[in-house]
């Protein structure tokens, strides 16, 4: 039985649990699979980290070359994170002719196509089923379990901490400033939470997604991104009481005989009994339509010390497996090449079902005006909801138009904010059925 | 690129489903993944299916052996059905050292051993992705996707019939001959339809789940088996009153440190925000749960022609990608062997929670005496619904249980049935967290 030897680069939460979970597994590998995988090296800089773990300190370092120039390793882990040092680790390793495997998104979405070029220049293999996702065997499943499928259409709650404050904001009636304050204190949400709440984390997996289900490279930077910061308590309590739930939804739709891929991250508004607007907490789903499978669904838990172990370690014993059996390049990933690169459609081009919440001097002719500008631009209303009870002689105009275009919509609310009984930013959320 | 040739054996809904989804891929199987696919031979002893299928006329045979005994042939698909000619096709094929790929899941769960057993000698695959859930890759989940983890436990809607009948049962307050009649009439239940009725068919299934999270043989005879024939529309609206939903369920569950494992499929009540509550119609669900990944959902249509088909052709994909990169048995089988057979748990000794309905003579001392008799068995009672209006002179009274013992509520009932005041046959239902 060939020695598979595994270099981690990077023990921090997700490396942490990548050596607990092999720890518990290596023997059944060997007994159960035939492949006789080692963890043979661990880098990292705050070596302080190595203490908890069940690794010998001869095989820690904290050099992560001491790992990537050492001949006897087969795979490197790269699991530091960032695109900087991160990137230079992966392209050495893989120019070192190492199959590398890694959770980093913000890697594969920004300079997919390096990498995957390096790869295919050294013959070796990059997997990166833990960076969506968590531990839902999505990659794999678009890879290998649907390959018989065009997968035509991707919704999805792909990021936890937004999913978290979304579904607080719901549940106690706060606003999003209270309950991310709170997800920060529960460690849902970090420090600088930016990347997350701005739909940048989204972005980078709807990216990687998107690049697997239309076979060619979707630039991370052209993707439409919109966060949750403007999600008011408000929104929330109009959404619930007109049947709707509010999520941060990853989209992506291929039109048939249309070059161009409707890809996008932004708020929508969900019909409660949509399969997805159950999705609560820190919970993840990705909804995959295929032409023959019709509607795949898949649940779990999309990040953790734990879960993102599980789909590095699931990583590992399909390289393993490919080692073993002389079979490198066993799925190849020439698509996410430059050449390939997949024209976007612009948001504006795009139609949807619209949720708007205009907040407005309590005075006659207001809606008239409203709506007329919205019929100019072919909007049509589909329903009005305008409260008694104004605050400050202020109050909120909700309308959900019929499906209209982006283009139309953008027009007339830029047309109406020009108005003087307009006192606030207006909310347009699209809904998405 | 080597060629890689197909025999499909068997072109009913499933076999005419692959030859389309084939016909629809294989230029990008070629072009996209670097593999040669040819659907070389197409074997029905129903000519007349073979006029609607994309094949010429001169793949097309009424002789299974034409396929068996082709020595081009690298892969048979066998699904012709049942667990008599099919087992000799697959033995057969396997002794041809050809690669087999089945649907059939009733030929695994009963002959499992036999058939791995003869691959394994031959050095040849076999893969059944299609046996269990239809289009979603769950057996891929648990073999390759979740490898890192050990499944504790399994609880699956895996029965589309079934959970058709019970959802209209529920919607529309019908009884189930009524449900049944209909399901026929739209081709969701079989002329015959005992085997999806009576648990037989999630047994199946589950005896395949339960073989790959064991890691070990499940025979299917001893998985105890209970089918939906007795769930009423009473059963189904109190359930509805007490915040459940009924389904058939198949349920696996390792219990740390113990040998036995606890398999079963029988009817359930679960609460109405259980993940698997709001599964509807014939759509399926498996929720796993690993140490390293917790829940995992998998949701999808788990029959029908295509959605079949394109289990069939990610198994196609597989063994092609095997046998191209000359690694054929890529994923070992051999723990599904008879020297590795499972113990299994008793029902009678697993503990649940109750739903209890009695039919009973509407008389003073009728409850004091049921609840005697339970408390007798040491079951401790959470619930007690009795309402006003008997019709006949008879009412049902409702008791849900805390968690009891099987063994205690069926010597309690069987005590209760005794007595004149009982007027039909006692309802159990477990219920399920």
């Amino acid at each position: 039985m060939k020695e598979i030897s595994i270099g981690l680069i990077g023990a921090g939460t997700v490396g942490g649990g990548v050596v607990k979970v092999l720890d518990k597994r290596i023997d059944s590998f060997r007994n159960e699979l035939g492949l006789n995988i080692r963890l043979a090296r661990v880098a990292d800089k705050e070596i302080s980290r190595f203490k908890t773990l069940p690794v010998r300190d001869a095989v820690c370092s904290s050099d992560a070359y001491d790992i990537i120039n050492d001949k006897s390793i087969d795979i490197v882990i790269e699991l530091v994170g960032g695109t900087t040092f991160a990137k230079k680790v992966v392209l050495d390793a893989l120019g070192n002719r190492k199959h590398v495997i890694t959770a980093n998104k913000a890697l594969i979405a920004e300079h997919g196509p390096e990498i995957f070029d390096c790869a295919g220049k050294n013959g070796v293999s990059f997997y990166f089923e833990a960076s969506v996702g968590g531990g839902m065997p999505v990659i794999k499943s678009i890879r290998e379990g649907l390959i018989g499928n065009d997968i035509y259409s991707v919704k999805t709650i792909i990021n936890g901490t937004c999913n978290y404050i979304l579904t607080r904001m719901s549940l106690e009636g706060l606003p999003f400033e209270t309950v991310l304050k709170q997800a920060q204190e529960k460690g849902y949400a970090e420090a600088d939470p930016t990347l997350d709440i701005g739909g940048g984390d989204s972005g980078h997996k709807v990216a990687i997604l998107a690049s697997l289900a239309s076979g060619g490279y979707v630039p991370y930077n052209l993707i439409f991104k919109e966060g949750i910061t403007t999600i008011s308590r408000e929104d929330i309590a109009f959404a619930k009481e007109l049947g709707y739930t509010i999520k941060l939804l990853g989209v992506i739709k291929k039109e048939s005989g249309k070059k161009e891929l409707d890809v996008r991250v932004h708020p929508v508004m969900l019909h409660a009994n949509h399969i997805l607007a159950s999705v609560s907490d820190v919970y993840n789903a990705v909804l995959l339509e295929g032409d023959a499978v019709g509607q795949i669904l898949l649940y779990g838990r999309g990040a953790g010390e734990l879960p993102t172990a599980s789909a590095v370690v699931s990583d590992i014993v399909d390289v393993a497996r490919n080692i073993s059996g002389n079979n490198p390049i066993r799925i190849p990933m020439d698509y996410y090449s430059e050449p390939k690169t997949i024209p976007i459609k612009p948001v504006v081009d795009i139609t949807s079902r619209y949720y708007l919440r205009f907040q407005v001097i309590d005075k006659p002719g207001v809606l008239a005006s409203i709506t007329s500008y919205l019929g100019n631009d072919g909007i049509s209303i589909a329903s009005v909801m305008q409260k008694e009870g104004a605050k400050d002689g202020q109050v909120p105009v909700i309308i959900l138009t019929h499906t209209a275009s982006e283009r139309g919509i953008r027009s007339s609310v830029s047309e109406i904010e020009k108005m003087d009984y307009i006192k606030a930013k207006t909310q347009v959320i699209r809904i998405e059925d």
